[in-house]
């Protein structure tokens, strides 16, 4: 095994940020791998919500070194048949349920070679049947993390659970995928999908957004734009200085009416 | 002195996470012990709620390895006569005010020394009257993390102030000590309390529980369950895929009836 | 270029804690600064306040060693002709947008070396129009961190915008500059701008506090107190064990009616 010199693990998870559920898994791992440099992408996924964390992974993995292990527990199967998983790409290693939650952020690069986590060495004594974050995921990070083969954490599989993300609209219409912090809503449609941005236009409510602006700064404060969003060239919509969820009463899944020509 | 190559602190606050609070704390530390992996248990204990910090250190300190150093400030008497602590244990060093927060945890672990904050070569020049946490509290861990033995921080004291945790109850009653972030009921009863599991029954409001569920997918979503849940083997209420505390309107510290027979 | 042995990086973002803005930061400075310690001032920055990402940063950064990199990012004026900057100081090495976020802190250290960040080879490829966040300050504070020289990243400057953060008021008032978790108010009065602490007082609606306390416990749980605060010796109106700004209704920006003699 080749361990690296400064391994990282990257979490997200839904268990919020009150209780003592993230520090028993840093517990865990640092147990396990004490050079371990834990990053947090986010703890606050809506309960349960597979999209919504699935969509956090996928913005944020091509970011890190490719030695880095995501571990990423939403996991509202914990302790039923669905599987634990880990597996290895071009970009990262991945940990997490096998419930679709990896899917997103697997599509965007190659899979090496992926296992379902059964070898009990690698997992904590007594596993809990409601906490595998703790018991089984970050154990199998940090093992990961240390540089122990894939191989060795369990038997190979290839049939991984994919998520059903992009929804087939009707020709015209683009669905919002998340609602960020800012309330900006990043669309189902990214730049490269368009012809034409200078042609495109997008309706949301009553109100007619004629053309692709480039930043914030391009409008007046208070104002709707349409941009070229950081996420993966995904077009988003925001007020300037706003809140363009609050102030057009949208959320992640609902539709946005598009015009490309 | 022995330094641990990879010392370790956490950190568990009801100073929030908007102010400078607890970044001060880091750069104190690191400006001590630049070596130190700081992990955040939370900083979102309710202000000035002792026994929320004191069941979030024991839910999790145990995962850590026995050279971590526990920082805990949930501080309402700061700047008055309460004193500061340090505790070295069995499974850990702990460090906060002597106010019963540290308790719980240490009634899980074998106390081998325990020290009153008094020596200032051990603090930051001009201790403020407001922020221990800061002043006190962090250099202590700081030092203490990089190797200081616990004797030179100040002298031994054994009375340290106990929480009243566990408040009597009538047989057949358990209390809630602690929601989670999923609204997930903890109550002050043990698998091990019980001695015939399959028989045990809860009544919360006007719904029964007549058995202990293993895992959430055991019942139907929104259903309420019963089961062992993952801290200390604690019985737990929830709901699947729903927010008990909410569903029931229970909050801690609230009774629930229980049916050991 | 003298590399630390522990390189630090302090962030400092009104992106929240809820997607993967911070995460790709984080992943970004790891990429290039492998040994980097990240700590996080807060996140929590209401968004595109400046005046509350300035106060946070004077709170905190004089507690770091002074080869931290402190990152800073409330930038409203994303990819406009707000310049992005690092300024060298006496007390660390700042990064951030040129809109006075940096200011309150610069006031504090001496300034050695200031630069615009224009150099592209320490940016990521391909920036984006709204998230300089990771597309140069993070690169700019992980190339910094590692010893890269400031001269390297830019042409120097010298017209660095200030914030206009005292606003003169009517001598008999003092202005609430910030409001912290606990709802304590911190006033723009230090304690070292008053002749006779022993005379003053501090005039809240309809409440009067005739002298400073030392601490909360000097006064009863629910009462209101006035106390020199632990940031940089500023006044502070609190209640014990309560929220003032909530009791009083009073915000960041609310004026306060002060008698110093």
């Amino acid at each position: 095994m080749s361990a690296s010199l400064n391994p990282i693990i990257t979490l997200t998870t839904d268990f919020g940020q009150s209780d003592g559920y993230v520090g028993a898994m840093q517990g865990v791992i640092l147990t396990i791998c004490p050079s371990a440099k834990i990053t947090h992408l986010t703890h606050n996924i809506p309960p349960q919500n597979i999209r919504v964390g699935a969509f956090v992974l996928y913005q944020t993995f091509s970011f890190y070194p490719s030695h880095t292990v995501h571990c990423v527990v939403i996991d509202p199967g914990v302790g039923s048949e669905r599987r634990a998983i880990a597996v290895q790409t071009r970009e990262g290693i991945f940990v997490g349920p096998d419930n679709g939650v990896l899917s997103l952020a697997l599509a965007e690069t190659t899979i090496r070679k992926a296992v379902v986590l059964t070898n009990p060495t690698f997992q904590v004594a007594n596993v809990s049947d409601t906490f595998h974050g703790r018991d089984i995921f970050s154990p199998a990070a940090a093992h990961l993390a240390k540089g122990v083969p894939i191989d060795a954490l369990g038997d190979p599989i290839t049939d991984l659970v994919q998520l059903d993300f992009r929804t087939t609209l009707d020709a015209g219409q683009a669905r919002i995928i998340h609602v960020d912090h800012f309330g900006n809503l990043v669309l189902d449609l990214r730049a490269q999908d368009i012809d034409d941005p200078a042609a495109a236009t997008f309706t949301v409510g009553s109100t007619v957004i004629t053309s692709l602006s480039r930043t914030f700064a391009d409008v007046e404060e208070g104002e709707l734009l349409a941009y070229t969003g950081s996420t993966r060239n995904h077009i988003e919509i925001a007020v300037r200085n706003g809140n363009a969820a609050q102030a057009l009463d949208l959320q992640q899944g609902d539709v946005v009416q598009v015009s490309l020509s």
